[in-house]
This record gives C-alpha cells, structure tokens and sequence, in this order.
C-alpha cells in the first residue's frame, strides 16, 4: 500500500519515551508559547507548497480545489484553535477566595484546566489534512499542552509524512522540545494498539470507522489505567421532512439535497444517508426530482479502494434486502474505484425492523424511508442511534406541531439542523461536532471548535498557595486578562 | 442486612419505563422550574427532623452531630447547584450569529447543553446524606434535566427510604412528571447491574470502592450503546515532607496529620493515607509526633461490619508485609467494630517495588515512606497512581527549589495542597473532587461543586432555527440573561 515501514516496538517505545519528557517541559509552557507553535505549524504548512496537494491528490484522489481547500481550512483551524487556546476561556478558571469567618474556615481555592499527557492521534482516510496528521484532534491537544503521536492514515502515509516534517520544522524554529510532536507508520493494527496500550499515552484521538473507532475504545478501556478515547465514527445524519413544508418546496428540497448527498462522493461523516417522510403524493413528487438528479450525477472516484470496495459491498447488501427498492442510480458509466450516486426506498416498518439497514453507507448513497404519518415517523425517530447531526425540513408551524418529534430527534444527535444541509461544518465556538454513540464514543465532547481542546484537559484545583507560586492564569492580578468565575461571578478584574 | 427486598426484574423495567418517559417531559422544564424542584427537596430534606438523624445513626454509626452536619450540608448543596443551575454558566452557550459574506456562507449556530438522559446513582457508604439518595450526583443529574433512579446503598437502606420519601413529596408538590425520581433496593450485584445495563439509562453516578466502580464501568463500557460512569473510588492522598519546612514544623505536622488521618475514623475518600519523608532527624521527630498523637487517638465504631472487615484485613495484611514496620497503635482498647488508629513506615525502595502499599486501606491508618533524598522522593512520585488529592508540606524555597518534584506531584492528583490537609471538602465552583485513575474513572469531570452538571449533560448545537423556535436560553434577546460567547466574546448582552 506505501513504502513506509510499520513502527517497530522499540521505535514506538522510545517514542512514547521523549513524548513523556516532553510532556513536563511542554505543560509548564505558557498559552502564548503553545500558541506560537501552533501558528508556526499553519506558516509551514502555508509553505508546502504545490508539492503537498500533489502528493495527496495522487494518494486520496481528492481533487486539486478541494484539497487546496482543506489545506487552507486545516491552517485556518490551527491558528484559530491557537487563538483559542491564548484567550484562554477554555482553562475554566475557578477562584474561590479564602474565608476564614465560616466553621470550618474555607481554604483558598484555584482551578483551572491542565493537560492530560501524550494524545495519540489516528488520521482519517476522508480528511488528508484537516482530520489528520495536523488536524483539529493535533491542534486540540497542542493548545491543551499535550505531545501528540500521529498514527499515520497508511492510505496517505507519504501525505502525512511531509504534513509531519512542516510540523517538526515548527517545533524547532520555535524551540520546543523534542518529542513534542512524533509521526509513525503503521499499516498493520498492532501498531496502534501498541500506542493506545502504552502507559503513557493518556488519550487518544481518533476519525473513522465504527470498527476502527470501537477496537482503540475497548482497547482504551482495558488498560490497567483507562484512558479517555474521543472517536468520531459512524452517522447516517437522519432528515426529516415535514408535511406542510413538502406541500410547496418538495422539488427544491430534492435538488438540495441531491447536492448533499453526492457532495464529495458522499464521503463526509456528515453525508445524509438517510431521509424520512410521509408517504404521499408531495413524497412521490420528491423522489421523483431525487431521481432525477442522482440519474444525472456523475460517478467520481473514491479515496481508496478500500473505500470504495466498502462501498461496493454495502450498497449491494443493502439494495439486495427484500424490503429495499432501488429507486435511482446514476446513468453515466462509471470508471474504476468511481462511486455510484443512487438512492433507494423502505418502509418505515422495514427500516424499524432491520437494523442492517440503520449502518453507514459511506459514500453517494441515499435511503429515503416511507412513513405512514407523524406518529410512524416518531417512531422511526425512536429507532434511530446516536448522529452528528438530524435535520428537520420543515415550516414554522410543521416545527410547532410536531413538539414531540422535535424533541425525539434533538435528543439523538449532536447538531440539530432547520431547512439546511448538515454537510459543511464550520469551524466556530458554537460548532457541536459529535454526538451519542455510535456517532462518537462520548457525546459530552466536540472534535471541532475550540471547545475540541477539552476533551484533552482536566481540571486541577490549586488549595492554598502562595499568590507568587500560583500558574500566571490563577494569580490575584490576572496578568493574562483571563475571564474567570471569581467568587460565583465571571470577570476579568484582579482579586 | 436490611428489611428491604431487592427491586425485580420487572420493577426496574417498569421504573425505567418511567424515568425514559419522565425525561421527555423534564428535559424541557426551564432552570427555574429544575432549581424549584431541587429547594423543594432542600426543605423536605431539613423537615425530616430527628427522625432521620436517628435512623442514620442506628445504620451508619455515625455520631449525631456528624450527621446533622452532614444533613445541612446536603441541604446547601442542594441549593447551590440548585442556583448553579439557574445562574446558566453550566449550559456553556456558544453563538455564531449567520455570515453570508464568506465563501460557503454560515450558518446560524447556536450551542448550549441538554441532558443525557435517566441517570442511575448509587449511593456512598460513607456519607449517606451527601453522597447518597439526594445528595451531590443526584442534584448534578437533577439540575442538569436528568431524571435519577437511586440503587440504596444497602448499609443505610432506611435512611434512604426516608430521604426517598423527601424528595418524592418534593416532586409532587413542584408537580414533576411521575419518573423524575425513583427509589430501589438492592443487596444484590444484580440489580445494580441490570440498572446500569438498561437501554433506557444513559449516565451513572459512583462513589464507593475501586473493586465496586471498575465492575460498573466496565458493564457500562460493554453495552450495546456505551455511557459514561463517574466512579470515585480509590484514592490515598499521598503528603509530601520537603525538607526546610520539617527543619522548624516536624511537630506541628504531626499534631495536624494526626487529626486528618483519625478524622472521622479514617473514612474520607481525602483521608491521607500515605505520608512521603526524607529519612533524616526532622522525619524522626515527626514519626515521634505522630506515634504520640495516634497513640492516645481513641478508637472509634466504624461505618458498618463490612468496612470495619475491610479495615481489619487491609491493615493486618499492610502491617505483615516484611517491609512493614509498625510505630503506633492506638493504645485504648477498641470494642467492636471499632476502627484502631495505626502509623506504619517502610522505605521507599519497599514502596516503590510492591504495589499492595499503594492500596487504599479505608480507615485511620496511614503509611510513611521514608526516601533517601529528594531524587527518590521523585522516584516515588511516579510511582504514585492517580488520586483526588496531594499536599506539598514546604516553605516558599521548599516548592521553588523543587520544580520537578512538584510538577510530577500536580500530574497524579485532581487537588494540589500546599500547606493544608486534604480532608475537608468545600462545595464552590473552584473545587476539584475528581482525578486520575484510580481515583475515578474519568480525570475530566468533579463530582463536588456546580461543574458536576457537566458529567450529565452534553451539547447540541441548533443550525439556523428561527428565534421563536429556539430555547429561551439560546434566543437573540437573552432573556434568562445568561452569560454566553456570542461571536468569540463572553457577554450578558442581547443580539
């Protein structure tokens, strides 16, 4: 697959060795340092040149924008996460000052977050950059003040390789030390379960499949020290239609949403799989324009051919189902390792009683499920796994009268999304990347937005210290100018 | 043990039912109905007068005024997460108002945290108001908008009935849904594990011992849908003797340690339970100190037979080890059940090869290492696994000359002392009650002070929905007058 070697044992296990030196020197760095490191790896990464997207287009397929374009997001995130990470509302700082009038008297009480340790981060085969080698998990545990173990993607090994060597560039011009950052092959499993096995590592960061994804959790949890795994897995991201809305708009909602469906050739963790309406005439009216565009879509080639021989499998599997009716598949020839645009049909009694048909199709494929009415639709709603996202299509009023289907599909997903497409996710404070699983393996966390940083620190609460022995976050003059709750009340005075 | 038959099979199925339906229904109560609910409790709480305080005393052993104590301290509990909860720091609001300038333009995204869903606690043998059936995991759950299903811990099932009752008439009187609260028994693993196993339950709340919590994360984790566990189980506390503060305090430390270790007979998750020293004349006037102190410190009843069993062996085992050296037993005779007060010491080297030292042994009993020099006291700070709490006993020079030490000594605890004892647990948002493995299950989260909501809740995000669809908390005119980040700075003000 590449000409990259696995990590050996030794190599791994002087790797986790420097990571943990580098630890208690990289934790004691202040904000604006871990900031400067991140912001050097976006001007290195600026600097990559056509040789970077050249490389990676030959390993993903990805077409030159795109990629071009997720470079450009990939340093956007870094900086914006250093920003982050410098204003630092994530540390949560906590003050309660001493009060020595109540019995018993009340000692004075500092929190505020600190680093967890090494954070072993696995790359995803869909974002070469932006969810890999220096992506949000990387950023995130920079800012939080933790070494990072990149666990190379083998399908864009040679990719992650010049992504690491901008990153160690980084990490010398701005004088960190080393084992702050180590990049390492592995093709084979055992590599990353030694990783994720290794006592040092204290957290891991992963992107992909539910397998994937479930194997680095169970592995995590068995430790004889468990250690917190975020893994962003699988999402069909659910829509449902609403029936007034679909009395008017049903043809520009199929339009839409075929540009959804097939966007990326459907490989975005955030590609809708699966969409639910009322069986009627302005359903029919729908899939009838579906069709229409998803016949007229053109095949494109996939990331791998693991992916798409994925693809390949799980669609037939899902089409061959009795209960499922291939409704529309594109008309253009597709060439090698290109994914077909299609979309098919179930009841919602099929879809309720098979959970075969609930798994991640990944790649341009669509289920539209037909429901009786509303109450079979909450039904459906209450069959549905944890998503990253659900989207409602429908009207002021269908929101009004539906209370309890609203409140059915906020409660399974992490983005609940009104008359838009869940595809795009912006990088911003307000951004919710994550959900129940199997959409991700804890809920309580993002893995975009600087919100993500949390998911590598903890708090540490400081019991009466000296002023001039406290971290500079936690001293009375705030010389960080940090927000703070102080005594209840958030603020940036001194004390 | 108790007159209170374990809760059936079909009992928890139909208290599950009962919580899953309540959910729907609580969930979207506002914070102001949540709290109103929780103050209710507060005063059924403090209505249950000398009745409870007896029953407890009978079941627990513990001394009246402890109770009652401990009775007003659940009670500000739950009023402050109570105010907590009303006060929205908690729901973390992120808002990034719509931009259609940018290229793809964004969306309208508006963050906050919702609930989990039902929460299953069980409760604390050691504190059977606070960290029991309305104490600081129930009040987490509950201000977050989770209901909460109580496995009574089966040493004070009584007093739990009785509490159960408080909080059941405060439900009713605050007109919660049927569900919001539930009570049952179990003597049995069964129970707790057909609980924690049930689809329906989506979080638990733990505070007992290692061997307890382990078993239910790892049920937990071994679910069809994994949910998180917030066990506190097993910490040591260690104390760490430097150097010029012993050259004029050996003394007082003693005197203060001495009534640390006895408090309470021992059985505070925060007792300090291993004290680290440099083998030299300060350690010995300590030693001597402290085996003064303990030797005249009365014996006192344990919590129940089982913890006093547990006590005996743990202790007999600790001080049979040959490395072990016994210095001061309690010299009054203790009737039964009653917990002995003991001072043992073994070097370093002792510690740092034979694991069975590191183990909690829950009572009065306390273990001093005796290191070379500094270097070693080092060696057996990372050796140290994780804990809820540590304490530096030095002067200003003492913490500024030991850089190193204190660093790796930050690295294994949630609270860092300096000068203080680590018993005592106050209730504000700058406490941490949480910390590495083993000390819980999850390094990221407290179980004491208003952040405890946050192991219960996790956020959604709404993508473009209209401002009258959206929950107050998130609307443009702020009504509730939370604090939240809207466009990257924290502010109270309107949209």
């Amino acid at each position: 697959m590449n000409m990259f070697k696995d990590a050996t044992i030794e190599e791994i296990e002087k790797t986790m060795q420097e990571a943990w030196q580098a630890f208690f020197t990289y934790r004691k760095m202040s904000v604006a340092q871990r900031a400067g490191f991140m912001k050097a790896i976006a001007k290195k990464l600026e600097a990559t040149g056509d040789e970077l997207i050249e490389v990676a287009m030959k390993e993903t397929n990805l077409p030159e924008a795109r990629l071009r374009n997720e470079r450009a997001r990939t340093i956007f995130q870094l900086n914006s996460y250093a920003a982050a990470c410098e204003k630092g509302d994530w540390l949560s700082i906590r003050i309660n000052t001493a009060d020595t009038t109540t019995v018993p008297p009340k000692p004075d009480l500092r929190k505020m977050m600190v680093p967890l340790g090494p954070v072993v981060v696995f790359g995803a085969a869909n974002f070469p950059f932006a969810y890999s080698t220096a992506g949000g998990d990387t950023a995130s545990a920079l800012a939080a003040g933790c070494p990072v173990i990149i666990k190379a993607h083998p399908e864009h090994a040679a990719t992650s390789e010049l992504v690491a060597k901008a990153i160690l560039d980084a990490a010398a011009d701005t004088y960190m030390p080393t084992g702050v950052f180590a990049h390492l092959h592995g093709q084979s499993f055992e590599v990353g379960k030694a990783l994720v096995e290794h006592p040092f590592t204290k957290a891991v960061g992963f992107t992909g499949s539910l397998k994937g994804g479930k194997a680095l959790f169970d592995l995590a949890n068995q430790r004889k020290e468990p250690i917190p795994v975020f893994a962003e897995m699988s999402s069909i991201n659910p829509v449902f239609l609403l029936p007034e809305k679909m009395q008017t708009e049903a043809k520009e909602i199929a339009q839409t949403y075929a540009g959804s469906i097939t966007l990326g050739v459907g490989q975005f963790c955030t590609n809708p799989g699966l969409i639910i309406g009322i069986d009627n005439g302005d359903l029919q009216t729908f899939i009838s324009a579906l069709a229409g565009c998803i016949e007229e879509a053109a095949p494109a080639t996939m990331l791998n051919p693991g992916i798409f021989k994925n693809y390949v499998e799980k669609r037939a599997n899902s089409l061959t189902m009795p209960e499922v009716e291939t409704v529309a598949v594109s008309t253009i020839e597709p060439a090698m390792y290109q994914g077909v645009p299609t979309i098919a049909t179930a009841t919602a009694e099929a879809f309720i009683n098979n959970p075969f048909l609930h798994q991640e199709v990944f790649g341009p494929y669509s289920l539209v499920i037909k429901c009786k009415d509303i109450t079979e639709m909450e039904t459906v709603a209450t069959h549905i796994e944890g998503q990253l996202t659900a989207t409602l299509m429908g009207s002021l009023q269908d929101i009004k009268n539906n209370e309890t289907l609203v409140s059915l599909v906020q409660n399974i997903c992490g983005r609940l999304i009104h008359n838009n497409v869940p595809t795009g996710v912006a990088v911003c404070e307000a951004m919710q990347h994550g959900g129940p699983y199997p959409a991700t393996t804890d809920a309580r966390f993002t893995s975009v937005g600087p919100d993500a940083i949390l998911r590598f620190a903890r708090p540490v609460c400081f019991q009466q210290w000296e002023n001039e022995l406290l971290p500079d976050a936690l001293k009375n003059e705030n010389p960080l100018g940090f927000w703070r709750t102080v005594n209840g009340s958030l603020t940036r005075e001194k004390i």
